[in-house]
Order: structure tokens, then C-alpha cells, then sequence
């Protein structure tokens, strides 16, 4: 590899043009005719120019602004995951003058969302990260950055037909599949399955949890098509229903030993059953929250599916600011791996290096 | 979080010390007071202070060399993997005047590796990433360069006693214990399980294989007793002999339909099953090498257990730097996560952001 370092001097030189002419193609911008652009770029790939990053941070003069819509969190929610990739990334992007702010609403509080909405069309940020809670609140607001050619990225779930510069996340459907795949490996004749439910399914913020049902009842139906599942509602707003909803649930259906939960909040059945003293034969739910990664430690959690939240914060920042500042070509979709964890790899899981 | 940029100067004037003694207390360098150390670092935690990382690769003068002493190989092996993440780390580290050189030797080969280790002791590297071949020619190097001051760093297999600045890989032993776990998961009664081993056992770089053959057992020990295990020794120098051993081994042993490969090459039984047309209950194998993938997805292997060899690359280097270059304390510890993959997941795998 190369590691001379090249001046725009240099491959204007080499190319045959003039500085100002390298300067517009590394850049993107202004008109270049497309022979000029060959040139340039045939003396770019010779030498494999790499730009230098750090001189265009201490040269930059532009400050940009990169905000990020996210839901209000608490210590180790799974949105204080993503925000600590945020955080990362920010620290990253200083030195070329971007700056990022935070513009939190209350997650599936739908006027908490349409205010947050009202301040991205009041503000002038440069760039948007955002997880799309209200789909009818999201869409007129993105025509309004569409028309001030203001980018923005969904992380964590996915509005297609808007058409973001990025989507990061997983692949819902596809991490459904192999939550059925892991929990039925702990399937013995006769068993039957809990699906482990919220009440508030509708909520479009409850859209990716309805995708993991349908890659997970996909498996089934391939696998195990005779087998019993059962909905059980688990109310998120009085979770100290919960309790009797399941001992309810338990006792009518002994058989019913294998179970999942499509969101974060697996734990709600695993402290059930810490308090009791019982175990499920397998009990997989999502996402590395302290209770669930607790819950996995001692048991009651049999697996937990990781989808790397931090790592889609970081990579929603700096995507955009690749897009806004380095004018880098941009993949529209990002699928984040999906990490299976036990309670004996737990320990060695991290999102970053 | 602080944003403001603090000059040297400010945290002397805020210290009450002078901007020598700052200078000193930041790069740990020089004898300070106690007592103006802690006036300065209280300074430090007060404005949460962040060097500028991109100033002092600008400013930086010296050069430094950091040699990466790993085994030849060719595209899509381990190793490349290896050097990709370290690749990666040298592009990063570039404008800090960090330069990153090679010394390959063959991988089990010991007079290429005594080669390599004369090289080192007739180089001026300033810090050396290794992967210890032979501990007998590895200890007398490392003596060498503990009298010269140049710190090293183990990536892949450790030596304990001979404390490296970091050891960077995988927990072994835990991550046999997981292979026996998740393979276990297909048991069913009379099931006997093949254990592919290679017939140089006893070479010093295959102790790694030996403490992943520990875990796994230790995890039969604990929950399946009875369990009858063969080894079964394939040929590494003349995989053309394999097919016959398999051959025979399979004929023999008809019950023995689970299998576990503790290296790389659990390919080596894949490719014999894909040939023949079969497969086995359940199949589980390390590293993300071509073949492997190819056979988790076609179905022969069932699991692979992923290391990061790129994140061990990267991490390696940057940590060397972190001392040499940055100064900054290094913990003597990275493990690395021990990633599961099925035919579902791996597709979404990936090591880097």
C-alpha cells in the first residue's frame, strides 16, 4: 500500500488539471466535465490517495450541527446504550467542528414525539439522527428536511418508503428466526410455547416486535408446525399486574415451558420467576438491559439476542457526518449483526473496541 | 459533558503549578511531586479533560515503528483477517507518525520462527505485536527486549509468565466450555461424539486447541457423564489421507453423530460430508475461514464460534501506540467476545464498523 502523501499540487500535476479542478472532485462539488473527473480519478486510484482526514479537521472553518431524536432514557436503558454510541462518536467528530445535540422525546408518548418533530423544523441542524416513533408525525416532518435538503438516518427501526440516507439496525424479521431456532433447540415432545406479549402492540413503536413474531412463528411453521403457542399480555404501564397475569398463566398451562418475549423487557417474566423460585426449560428475550444481562447470569434468562445499540448510534453520527462534511459516499442500509448470548460468553461481550 | 478546549497553559495557571509540571503529569514523564500531581489531575477530572489527540499527531516528530511478527498467509485465512484489522490500525495511526512493518514467519515452522526472533534482536523497533509460535525461542526474545525497554503485546495465544503489556484473544477454555454447550443442544440419547483433532498435537501453537479441548470436556463432565467421545486424529500435512480416516471412523462408529473441531479447520470434516453427501446432528468448528463459512451455510457445519482476529489486529496495535506514542495506562487483559454463528446470523456478521 501507499503511503506517500500527496499533494493537490501533485495529482493536479499528475492529472493534468488544475489544482482547482482536483480540489472540486475530491470535494464533490461544482461542475467538473467528465473527462477532467476521469483524469483525476484514474491518479487517485494510482496512488490510492487516502485525504487526510486531519488536516481537513483543523482546516474546516464550517461548524455543523448533527442532532439526534431519541427517546428519553434512564442508566443502562437500551437507549442510554445507544446515546453512549452517540457519545463516541461525537468525541470522534470534534475536531471537525461537528457538534451534536440531543433532542429527546417520551417513547410511544405520541404529543412528546410531535413536539420534538416542531423543533427540527424551528431548528437549523444540519443533519438528523433519528428513531421514527410515530410514523404519521414522522413523514410530513422528513418532507419538510427533504425540501431543505437536510439528511437524516433512522436507527433501531425503519420507515423504507422514506428513504433515508441510512437505516441502522437489524434485520428484525431475520433475528425472530433465530430466537425460535435457539429456544427450540431446548424443545422436548409435548412442550408448549409462551409468546410474551405487551399490551400496547399496536403502538407503531412496537412495529419491530411485531417483525421478530413473524420470523419467529415463520420457524415454527417450518419446524414445528403442530406446536401450542399461547399470547400472554403482559401490561407495561402496571407492571404489578404482571405477577398475576402469569401465576394465571402458569397454572392454567403447565405445559407451556418454552417461551420468548419480542422486546426489551424480557425481564418482566424473568423476575417472575426469580421471585418464585421456577425456571422455564428456555426463555429467550432481546437486548442486554442490566436487568435481562442479571437474569441471564442466574438462569432465568436462557438466552438474550444482541443488537448492538450503541454501535448503531455511533454509526448513525458518523454516517451522516460522512455524508455533510467528508461529501463520502453513503450505503443506504446498515444491518447490524445479531449477537446470541448465554450466560458463559456474556461476560466477554462488548459493542466497541 | 466539557467541551471547552484547554490549553497546557490554562491547566497550569487553574493548578497553581507551572506548565512544565503539566506537560510532565500528562505524558507521565519526569519526576513530579505527589502533591502536584493531584493538583493536576484534580484539574483534569474538574474540566473532564480530553487530549487533542489530532494536535499531537500533528506536532508529533519522532518516528515510531511498530512490528507486527505474524505467520504467513494467504487470502481469507485467519491471519489475513489478522492483518486486515491491523491494516486498519496503520491507517489510523499514520498521521501520529506511527508506522506499522511485517515479519512473517511459517506458521509451525521453527527455524523460520528462530529466523523472525533474530531479526527482532537486530532491529530498532519500538514495539513488537506477536503471536508466540515456540515458547522456547519466544522467552530469550522477550528477555531482549525487556533489557531494551520495548514493550510487547501477545494477540491469539498468550504466555502468562512472561507478562506482555497486553495479552489480547479469546478465553479458551470458556469458549470449549460454549462449543460443548451449544453443541450438547442436538444431543439425544446414545449419541456419541467425535472429537477432530490434529496429529501434531503437541506443537506449541496448538496449545490453544488443547485448552478448548479442556473447556469442552469439562462441560461433558458436568452434564453429560456418559457420554462416549472418540478422538479422531486428522492429518494436517496430507489432508488427502483424511477422507479415508473418516471413512473408517464414520463406519465404525455409526452412533457418533455430533463432532466438535478445536482449530480452524473443522472444514476438513465439512468438506468430506458435503462430498459424501452427508451430514452430522450437529457439527461445530472455530473461525470465520472461506470454506467454513461456505459450509456453515450449506448446512454441514452447524456452528462456528467467532474470535475477532481483526478486532485482536487492531487492538493490538492501537494499544501499543496507547503506549508508546499516547503514553496513556494499558490494561494487560483484552478478551475478546466469543461470537456464535449460525447459517442465520452470518450473514450480519461483521467485526468493524
Amino acid at each position: 500500500m501507499e503511503d506517500q502523501n500527496y499533494t493537490i499540487k501533485d495529482i493536479a500535476r499528475m492529472a493534468g488539471v488544475s489544482a482547482g479542478t482536483v480540489d472540486r472532485v475530491l470535494h464533490n462539488r461544482g461542475d467538473v466535465s467528465e473527462k477532467s473527473k476521469e483524469k483525476v480519478q484514474k491518479v487517485l486510484d494510482e496512488i490510492n490517495y487516502q485525504p487526510n482526514v486531519f488536516a481537513i479537521g483543523l482546516a474546516a472553518k464550517k461548524k455543523y450541527v448533527i442532532t439526534c431524536m431519541i427517546p428519553h432514557y434512564n442508566e443502562h436503558d437500551y437507549w442510554h446504550s445507544v446515546a453512549t454510541g452517540i457519545e463516541r462518536a461525537r468525541q470522534e467528530l470534534r475536531p471537525f467542528n461537528v457538534s451534536v445535540d440531543y433532542l429527546y422525546y417520551t417513547h410511544g408518548d405520541r404529543s412528546s414525539y410531535q413536539e420534538a418533530c416542531k423543533t427540527i423544523e424551528n431548528s437549523d441542524t444540519d443533519a438528523l439522527l433519528l428513531a421514527p416513533n410515530f410514523r404519521e408525525d414522522t413523514l410530513p416532518m422528513l418532507e419538510y428536511l427533504k425540501k431543505k435538503k437536510i439528511p437524516f438516518a433512522f436507527i433501531d427501526f425503519d420507515i423504507q418508503e422514506a428513504k433515508p440516507l441510512i437505516y441502522i439496525g437489524q434485520d428484525s424479521y431475520k433475528s425472530g428466526y433465530i430466537a425460535a431456532k435457539i429456544l427450540m433447540r431446548n424443545y422436548s415432545e409435548g412442550q408448549e410455547i409462551a409468546l410474551f406479549l405487551n399490551n400496547n402492540k399496536e403502538n407503531p413503536a412496537e412495529i419491530q416486535m411485531q417483525r421478530r413474531l413473524e420470523g419467529f412463528m415463520s420457524y415454527l411453521a417450518e419446524e414445528h408446525r403442530d406446536t401450542i403457542t399461547y399470547d400472554v399480555i403482559l401490561n407495561k404501564e402496571n407492571p404489578e399486574q404482571n405477577d398475576e397475569i402469569l401465576d394465571v398463566f402458569f397454572s392454567e398451562h403447565p405445559k407451556a415451558t418454552l417461551g420468548g418475549a419480542f422486546n426489551s423487557r424480557v425481564y418482566q417474566v424473568g423476575n417472575y420467576l426469580h421471585k418464585k423460585g421456577k425456571r422455564m426449560k428456555g426463555l429467550i428475550g432481546y437486548d442486554l438491559l442490566k436487568d435481562n444481562v442479571e437474569l441471564l447470569k442466574s438462569g432465568e434468562v436462557t438466552y438474550l439476542l444482541g443488537q448492538r445499540p450503541g454501535l448503531q448510534g455511533y454509526c448513525g453520527v458518523k454516517t451522516l457526518c460522512d455524508d455533510i462534511v467528508f461529501k463520502r459516499p453513503v450505503e443506504p442500509l446498515k444491518y447490524m449483526p445479531i449477537d446470541i448470548l448465554l450466560k458463559e460468553n456474556i461476560d466477554f461481550y462488548f459493542e466497541f473496541e
